[in-house]
């Protein structure tokens, strides 16, 4: 008798050639069968973006000779909707992105693109994560891909809440020492953002955009402080945006409001 | 005795040559100093993108021989924040975002550069709003123009909740026959997406993403029946993700998902 394995879109926003995703590929092949669409090139920061005012091309990407998945010529949410509205022979059972260089933690989560396919994946009624690792250098992604595996594992079993993904950050540390896992918020932290004012070759302007998280005192439960901290941190990410606290007051203005 | 005006930052995602965010400025400027920084091209569905592999620049966009603005080589979340990071002289009191043709309710909330830039300008701190016209043919710009400006004036006075934005979706009729206004929340209807495939002239395959909403029956205080119905809808908009409602439960799963 045959098994059937669950069925897994893996995907990511630092592009199908990013060692990454290749580590969540390596684990997850242990425990399903996978496939990847994923951007034919790096797409950071690109946010919620979807390609409408062009074509979107893919392409067959390889390693050696081995079938490595689909190739997008386009945004991480743009995988995701393509393979699940064009490419995919059967519904997936999971969305996993990742495995991003860098957290998406705090406010970054606004403009990730990791969080954004794990977005689009429950827009489309699949429990999906997001896995980041929280550094920029001398990355291990064998941990966070492992406990990727497990999270799958569970989350196939207990399904997610309604409009719900999970956002997963693992701290850049060997698997002995990380201290554990921590059901987290958001942090507020802003960036402080310096624009680099250069001139080119031919004497125009232009300007290179960089900046720097804030670092503020924050609470145990907050997504970057956990991380700091050597734990897991999981936040439940929900894509309504509506600020119901803010309704009654909000209604509480509308007399004034339609005065003519 | 000079008295200081408002100082408005106004931008939005269709780009600075825009029909909408003209309609805007003619009629802000009649309340308040104004500046423009918008895109230097349309950037529709880019989401909550941002610059940060490619250098930004900036140019002058001129209607004839009068100066409108600057003209960024970004995304909407590019322009607020070079302009209040690095173009403008005072921090504006105010961001507004607009006019885009077409509605920005339910799930497109997600995708939208209009309140996107809304959300940066919040982020940063300044009351922002995000003004969409619920039509893609035939726009009537002057009355959500003319609304847009009586809430700018109510927000100056009143500020607006912690990290909230209003996204205000107009409807596209004549000034009398707008039913009213209406606190909505964001309406939970999907895309239905479609990938139409071709074949380009060198026999490559490519693919287009189109897409309808799903008609749902909705309750009156939703973004999209309220414009239906001919109100005006004001969403409070939040950019913390976090679903605080099931924190306690994924914090039962942690025996599980600390079992090594």
């Amino acid at each position: 008798m045959k098994t059937i394995r669950p069925y897994l879109l893996i995907t990511n926003d630092d592009g199908v050639a990013a060692p990454g995703i290749h580590a969540l590929v390596r684990e997850l092949s242990k425990i399903a069968e996978i496939v990847v669409v994923a951007p034919d090139s790096e797409k950071s920061a690109v946010g919620h973006a979807i390609t409408l005012s062009d074509p979107i091309r893919v392409s067959c990407f390889k390693k050696g000779n081995n079938w490595v998945g689909h190739a997008v010529s386009g945004t991480p949410s743009d995988c995701v909707k393509i393979a699940v509205g064009a490419l995919l022979e059967r519904h997936p059972d999971m969305v996993i992105s990742g495995i991003n260089l860098g957290s998406n933690a705090g406010i970054n989560v606004i403009y990730s693109g990791t969080v954004s396919a794990a977005t689009e994946g429950t827009i489309l009624g699949i429990p999906s994560i997001a896995v980041s690792l929280a550094t920029y250098t001398d990355p291990i992604f064998e941990p966070a891909a492992r406990f990727a595996a497990k999270m799958v594992k569970i989350v196939l079993l207990r399904g997610l809440p309604e409009r719900t993904l999970l956002n997963i950050n693992v701290p850049n540390l060997p698997e002995d020492e990380i201290k554990g896992v921590r059901i987290t918020r958001q942090g507020m932290a802003n960036f402080a953002e310096t624009f680099d004012k250069r001139i080119d070759p031919r004497n125009r302007v232009y300007y290179w955009m960089d900046g720097k998280k804030e670092e503020l005192l924050m609470d145990d439960d907050v997504d970057d402080e956990a991380i700091k901290n050597g734990f897991i941190s999981i936040t439940p990410v929900k894509y309504d945006l509506t600020n119901y606290d803010v309704i009654d007051t909000l209604n509480n203005w509308l007399p004034e409001i339609e005065k003519r």
